[in-house]
């Protein structure tokens, strides 16, 4: 779910800061459509209240692209091609790119074969997993989406950091009902909420983290030092799993691929100097293929409404749904504005002065 | 990992085990061959160290066929074939048998295809995920497989079981090293570690289990009347992933195939007056439509090696890779003998006298 909102945000308008990325993107000479994918990457999840995978990472990729690091004008190919499975090499493009045209090809493919599957290596960070997984839900599919990441997380028992926080996102259509969309890191936290924890001075969740020696810590700054902890947290809770989800993710989307796997996986935000290599991986499986698509989408409602009708733990009201919070967030943040942390919207004026994109950026707060 | 030997179980030979599993079901007039499968099934697990989904169940399957919940000549079919995919009617036989049957076909088809899946419905317990998704690694592909299962496990924030442990098995190949295999639960623990909990009058670990008001318990039998906790165990710690990805399962599975989903689906252990319709998907991946075999397999033991070699947190001397406890358990086991606890040894015994089966019974245990 969302952070609360800071009393010191700054509101803008979705569309309005849609456009704005597109013109930085463009200004550092990305193609449009590639300016525009990106945009739509990055908004989306500033919309769903994902505030870390949002337009706040503007800067890195800026950083990787005014660097050589991104390739501006990349060409994604396709290198091996079966009746359902795919690998796409993303020349070294911004992520949302390559991982576009896998999405594509899986969904057409998928619509020949009732499933298909896209590797992709040489890619960058591609913004939020579900924003492609959703997309399957439009053609009446199915939709998988994975990415490796940043090495952030130990294996269970470990003391160093040797994969990424590697989500999976997992979308189906229903009827009535808003799709199922799960959208989640196999680590117990994303890095961000480490970070948020730091800013604001507060301890951290005792199961998030160990420090640089492997040890749990409820200290933010040993925490930055050490490595996040897999899903499950302990080995009595089940950390092994998700640690081994973590692995799995990883031979998806790097082993299979060729790609950069666990800890040399650089994606975003660490080591500044390297190309990333990340890998993702896509799926799509075409309902009626299996089952009529409306009786799939009743049966979706009814397990929808089951749950959300099922009895409450005391003092708990509600029983989401995945995708509920973020759907819901969407609606409030295109209503209401997606509100920016002051130094992210410092950030988008810096660019402004760098690239003269002052009219764009006054287009953000109209007066 | 394994549960420790207790002093009092009864070792017996696996090959045996294996015959007498399969003369008690033979006896009960399961064809030969379904009843090799189920005892495969069956004793794999045992070998693996997972007693909970081993010959431990078979009392439970012979309940079912002797009261005609189970179909004891089932004619497993294709519903619907496409290139890439398929739905499955297990016709009501035991799970193992229109589950191989899926496995088959999904690596027939990814061999053609580059990826196959298959959902199978009316379908039984079909007992360990990774029974199935190992047998890709032989042809050198990915394996996934996944079922549904008994409704125990709340959602977040809930305080009623809405559906089951519903595992993940994903297995790879590697090169000198072993099969990477993951098998897990998407609770925090199985159903088996609370009766183990009881059984021993021990409290359970706080974070696997409610009451029967959604309340934390760290009692046994409060647990069993309430239900487990999705993997995470409390929203802080991502519980609402675990659940998530439970659903995921459900929607593969069931929802995909007409099978009975969440609460509806009765699996093994409750209900006894009921046919299940269980669910369960398969997929396998072919590595060398996306990359040389050699390759990948080259880069899997490179992942494997750098996991095992990462530094340890204090007080452990081990990282292990996924799979390595039941490889290693079944090299012990398949040397040392199944070690049986005394109820199992007797519920065989029982069977043995029940059936006419003195002779297979002495068998397991040679003088």
């Amino acid at each position: 779910m969302a952070e609360p909102v800071r009393p010191d945000a700054v509101r803008v308008d979705s569309e309005a800061l849609r456009a704005y990325v597109t013109a930085v993107l463009e200004s550092h000479d990305i193609p449009g459509d590639h300016a525009a994918l990106t945009a739509d990457a990055l908004v989306t999840a500033d919309l769903y209240g994902i505030d870390s995978h949002g337009v706040a990472r503007l800067g890195f990729y800026v950083h990787k692209i005014t660097h050589d690091l991104i390739n501006r004008h990349p060409q994604p190919h396709i290198v091996e091609e079966h009746q359902a499975g795919c690998l796409i090499d993303g020349d070294n493009g911004l992520g949302p790119v390559a991982s576009q045209m896998a999405m594509d090809w899986c969904i057409e493919r998928a619509g020949e074969s009732a499933i298909a599957c896209a590797t992709v290596r040489r890619s960058n960070h591609y913004g939020i997993a579900g924003f492609y997984a959703l997309q399957a839900v439009e053609h009446g599919m199915l939709g998988l989406s994975m990415t490796n990441a940043t090495c952030l997380v130990t294996p269970t028992y470990g003391a160093r950091s040797m994969f990424g926080t590697n989500p999976i996102a997992f979308a189906a259509p229903a009827g009535h009902e808003r799709p199922y969309l799960f959208d989640a890191a196999t680590s117990t936290v994303s890095f961000g909420k480490i970070q948020l924890a730091l800013a604001d001075q507060r301890p951290i969740t005792k199961g998030w983290s160990v420090d640089s020696e492997g040890v749990d810590t409820e200290d933010a700054v040993a925490a930055l030092q050490g490595s996040l902890l897999p899903l499950g947290s302990t080995r009595a809770l089940g950390s092994h799993k998700g640690y081994g989800l973590a692995v799995m993710v990883d031979v998806l989307c790097a082993v299979l691929s060729g790609a950069n796997y666990g800890p040399h996986c650089l994606s975003l935000t660490s080591e500044f100097d390297q190309v990333a290599d990340v890998g993702h991986f896509f799926a799509a499986f075409r309902v009626d293929a299996f089952r009529p698509l409306a009786e799939f989408e009743a049966t979706m409602d009814d397990m929808i409404r089951d749950l959300r009708a099922s009895p409450k733990a005391p003092g708990q009201d509600r029983v989401w749904i995945p995708g509920e919070p973020e759907f819901e967030e969407q609606e409030r943040r295109a209503r209401d504005g997606i509100p920016l942390t002051p130094d992210v919207y410092t950030m988008l004026e810096t660019m402004a002065a760098d690239r003269d994109l002052a009219d764009e950026l006054g287009a953000l707060r109209p007066a």
